[in-house]
């Protein structure tokens, strides 16, 4: 068993076209994870995560902030304790529309960190 | 895409040697889910879930509460913020330890559904 709190794993910015979007690996391969990665995500006021698509799910919870998750269907807002799906293959972003940092669990399977 | 609250997805009391369990299914192969399930889980103080091993990993993600995670090595105590990972094979339990109810993510391979 590991334990550790978010805030021990060292976060790092996200790189362009990604906005003011930091993440950190809270469980993965290298915890000895076999299947699939716990990330979390920090997205400043303003921010926002690519509008892009990839073969993997994601699996999210909103911990903290509002905000708006774009997809093919056009925009939904969220707020904490959301629970977002996004099917791989479908285009996708993450935007803070509020004035507090939103945070937010994104779940993927391993594969994703490969790529 | 797929979103909801959580609050959204009925709970299911888990049946005993559990003790003042309420677990969620938030995303699952219901859902499209291919890989792994997010499942949301209340702890009521002096609650806990039963001490066990099964084959696969757990993800864990502290929301809200106080409590101790028992393991092999021993307990380790928990707050929120604090990221679990439980290998498969390993015994286990979270109890509440505190006044407050425990909220966690508890996130696992969909074969785990199936057992």
């Amino acid at each position: 068993m590991k334990k550790q709190h978010f805030t021990d794993v060292p976060g790092a910015d996200v790189p362009p076209p990604a906005e003011g979007v930091k993440i950190r690996w809270l469980i993965d391969d290298e915890t000895g994870a076999p299947n699939f990665a716990m990330r979390h995500f920090e997205i400043a006021a303003g921010g926002q995560t690519p509008f892009h698509a990839h073969d993997w799910e994601h699996e999210v919870f909103i911990l903290t902030g509002a905000g708006t998750v774009m997809s093919a269907d056009g925009g939904s807002d969220f707020a904490p304790g959301d629970v977002i799906f996004m099917p791989g293959g479908e285009k996708h972003c993450f935007k803070n529309t509020g004035a507090e940092l939103v945070t937010m669990l994104c779940l993927v399977p391993l594969d994703a960190k490969k790529s």
